[in-house]
C-alpha cells in the first residue's frame, strides 16, 4: 500500500492507495468516525459491488451504515440531486465534526463533497473512489460540483475531504471503457509533468489496463502524488500550478459539449483526445515536435483511446468547438488560457491563444487524417 | 465616514460606515467594477428606493446595472431561489474575477453571497446593506447560507465580501420594528464584550433609533469594529472566538422556530429577548448579579424590544423550546454551547448546560411576571 499526504495548511490528509483497502476503512479512518451510524453516499453499482463488504467492515467494528443512493451518471450532478441529498445528510442529523462516506465514482464524490461544503457550512467527508478516474483524479483535490443549464461543473466548491481510500480491488469490476477513460488522467500527469513517468507508461500501459498490481499500483500512487503536489502549491486555482491539469480538458469540454455530455464520449476519452490536440497545436506553434505529438498521439491510441476527431462523428465545425470553449469557466475578461507543451513532461499555461486561430486550426483537425 | 478593515490572511476588506455611500460605489469600489456590466441582486423594497441612485452613479461612471430581484422574506433563501439566481448570474457571464452586489437586508446579502460562495467555486461580491441589522452584523463576517426544511441558516458557506458599503442614509426608509430589531445586534456587542459601549448605548438609544446622523455613525461603526475584530480571531467559527456572537442567538432561533419564523417575531427581536434569556440564566447560575440582568432587560425595553417571552403570546412549553434548540447546527456530539455571561460585556462559552435544567428555566420565564 502507498499513503500519499496531501499537504495544505491546517486541513492536510492522506490518499490510501493499494488493494482491499475498504474493508479495513475502520482501523484506516479511525477517529474520523466518531458516531455509531455513518452515512454512506454511493452510486448504485458502487453499492451492489461493495456495500456488502463495507456494511460488514462497519458492523464488525460496531458501527451500522446508513445509505443514500445516487442514480449512475452524470444527470446526478444536479440543483435538485444536491437539495435532495443535503436535506437528506440534514435529517440525519450530521453536524459539523462528522465524516460523510462517498462511495464510487467522480459523480458521487463531486456530489457529496459538494453537498458536505454547504451543510451548515462545511462538515467531514471521506472518499472512496471506486473508478480510476476518481482514484487518480476527482477524489484528491476538493474540487466539487455540479452541472447546470449553463455547463459542467460551473457551480461547486473547493472543500477538500479528511480522507481518500483508493480501494484498487474496486477496479476489477469496472467496464473495460472506464477503465481506459481512467488512464487518460494517469496518462495526462505524465505529458504535463513527469517525461519518465510517460516513457514508463509507454511500457506499462497494458500491464496497468490488466490491473496487474505492481504497475496499477504504481500508476495510481504516481498520478496521486502528482496531483497532490500540485493541489498542495495551488489550492484554489489562483496561481496557474493547479491550471496545469485541465491539460487536455479545454479540448475535451468542447468535444463533450458537441456530444451532449453523453455516454458517447466520456470524459477521460475526451481528455485524452484533447490532450493529443494540445500536443498536436503546441507542435503547430514549434513549440515542440512533430514527433512528441505523435509519441503522445502513439501514446493515446495504445490505450485504445480517441485520438483523432474524426472517430468521434461528429458534426460541427471548428468555430462550433471554440464557441462551446468560450462558455468555459476559466474565461477571464475575455480571453482563454490554454494548457500547452514546451515539451512532453513540461506543460504551460498559454494565455495568448487567438480563438480565432484555435478554430482554423480544430477545422484542420475535422479533416479526415 | 468611519472606515473598518476586516483583517483575513489574503482576503482583507474594508467596511465603510456613513451617509451616501451608495452613490459613491464606483468611486469606492474602483477596480472591483471591472466590467461595464454591473450585476446587482436587490429585494424590491431596496431597488425601489434606492436602485434609482445606483443606476445614475453606475451610469456616470459609463456602467450599467442588470438587475435581478428577490422577493423581500426569508422565503426567498431557499434551494429553489439559490438555483434560480445562480442560474441568472451564470446566464448573465459572470466570472471569478467578477463581483455581483447585494443590495438589501440579511436574506438578499445571505442569497447573493452564498450564490457567489458555489457560482464557478467562488466569484466576488460586494455588500449594499440597507437594513441596520444586515450592517451591523449579517454584511459583515462572511457568512452565507439558506433556509431549508431541516432549519435557518443550515446549508451555506462562509465567503467573504470584497467590500461592504453601509450607507446610512438607507435607514430613512427603514419602518421602525425593522430599526428596532437591528438594534437588538448593536447592543448584543455591548452586552457581549463592550461594557463602555453598554452603558453609551443605554445614553444614546433614543438618539440612535432616530437617526442622529453621529450617535448612529458612532453606533453602527463601533458595531462593526466588534464583529471585524471577532471574525478576524475566528473566521470559520473553530475557536469558540466567533461563537460569542451567537448571544441570545440560541434561546431566539428557539422563539423563532416556535413563531414558525414568521412577521410575528422578527429575528432581531428574538435576539434581544435571547439576550435577557442568557443574562437571567448567568445570573440562576450566580455568574452575574440579577441587578446585572436587570439592566440587559431594561436596555431591551428601552429600544421597544420584547424583553419577556408571555409577550410573544407562544402557546408552549419548555421543553418544546428546548427541542428546537436541539436542532440547532451548534449541537456537537450531543451537546449545545450557550453564550453566557461573566458580566456585562464579558461573555463566554459555556459547554456545561443540561437540557434539562434549561428547560426547567424556560418554563418558569414561560409564566407571566
Amino acid at each position: 500500500m502507498a499513503v500519499i499526504p496531501v499537504d495544505l495548511a491546517g486541513r492536510s490528509y492522506e490518499v490510501h492507495v493499494g488493494p482491499g483497502l475498504l474493508t479495513r476503512l475502520p482501523e484506516l479512518a479511525g477517529p474520523l468516525l466518531r458516531k455509531t451510524a455513518v452515512t454512506v453516499v454511493a452510486d448504485a453499482n458502487a453499492r451492489r459491488h461493495w456495500g456488502p463488504a463495507l456494511d460488514e467492515a462497519l458492523r464488525a467494528s460496531g458501527r451500522t451504515a446508513l445509505w443514500y443512493e445516487v442514480a449512475p451518471g452524470e444527470a446526478s450532478k444536479s440543483w435538485s440531486e444536491l437539495a435532495r441529498l443535503t436535506d437528506w445528510l440534514l435529517a440525519q442529523g450530521v453536524e459539523r465534526g462528522d465524516h460523510v462516506l462517498a462511495l464510487g465514482g467522480g459523480v458521487v464524490g463531486d456530489l457529496t463533497g459538494f453537498a458536505c461544503a454547504i451543510l451548515k457550512r462545511g462538515c467531514g467527508f471521506i472518499q472512496l473512489p471506486t473508478t480510476l478516474l476518481a482514484q487518480v483524479d476527482s477524489s484528491v483535490g476538493g474540487k466539487t460540483a455540479i452541472n447546470t443549464d449553463a455547463g459542467k461543473n460551473l457551480v461547486g466548491a473547493f472543500h477538500q475531504p479528511a480522507l481518500v481510500l483508493a480501494d484498487l480491488a474496486t477496479l476489477a469490476t469496472l467496464p473495460p471503457r472506464e477503465l481506459r477513460a481512467g488512464y487518460a488522467e494517469v496518462l495526462k500527469y505524465g505529458v504535463l509533468g513527469d517525461a519518465d513517468f510517460f516513457d514508463w507508461l509507454t511500457e506499462n500501459c497494458a500491464k496497468v489496463l490488466e490491473l496487474y498490481e505492481k504497475p496499477l499500483e504504481q500508476a495510481v500512487a504516481t498520478s496521486v502524488a502528482a496531483k497532490a503536489r500540485i493541489v498542495a502549491e495551488d489550492e484554489r486555482e489562483t496561481s496557474g500550478a493547479r491550471a496545469l491539469l485541465n491539460l487536455g480538458h479545454t479540448f475535451g469540454h468542447a468535444l463533450e459539449a458537441e456530444a451532449g455530455f453523453s455516454d458517447r464520449l466520456l470524459h477521460g476519452e475526451a481528455v485524452a483526445l484533447g490532450m493529443v490536440l494540445a500536443a498536436r497545436y503546441s507542435a503547430r506553434r514549434g513549440e515542440i515536435s512533430e514527433d512528441a505529438a505523435r509519441r503522445v498521439s502513439a501514446a493515446v491510441d495504445e490505450a485504445g483511446l480517441p485520438s483523432e476527431i474524426p472517430a468521434l462523428r461528429l458534426s460541427c465545425t471548428g468555430e462550433t468547438l471554440v464557441s462551446h470553449m468560450q462558455h468555459d469557466k476559466k474565461m477571464d475578461a475575455g480571453t482563454l488560457p490554454f494548457v500547452l507543451l514546451h515539451d512532453i513532461g513540461d506543460a504551460y499555461l498559454a494565455r495568448d491563444v487567438e480563438l480565432a486561430d484555435m478554430a482554423i486550426f480544430l477545422t484542420e483537425q475535422l479533416q479526415e487524417p
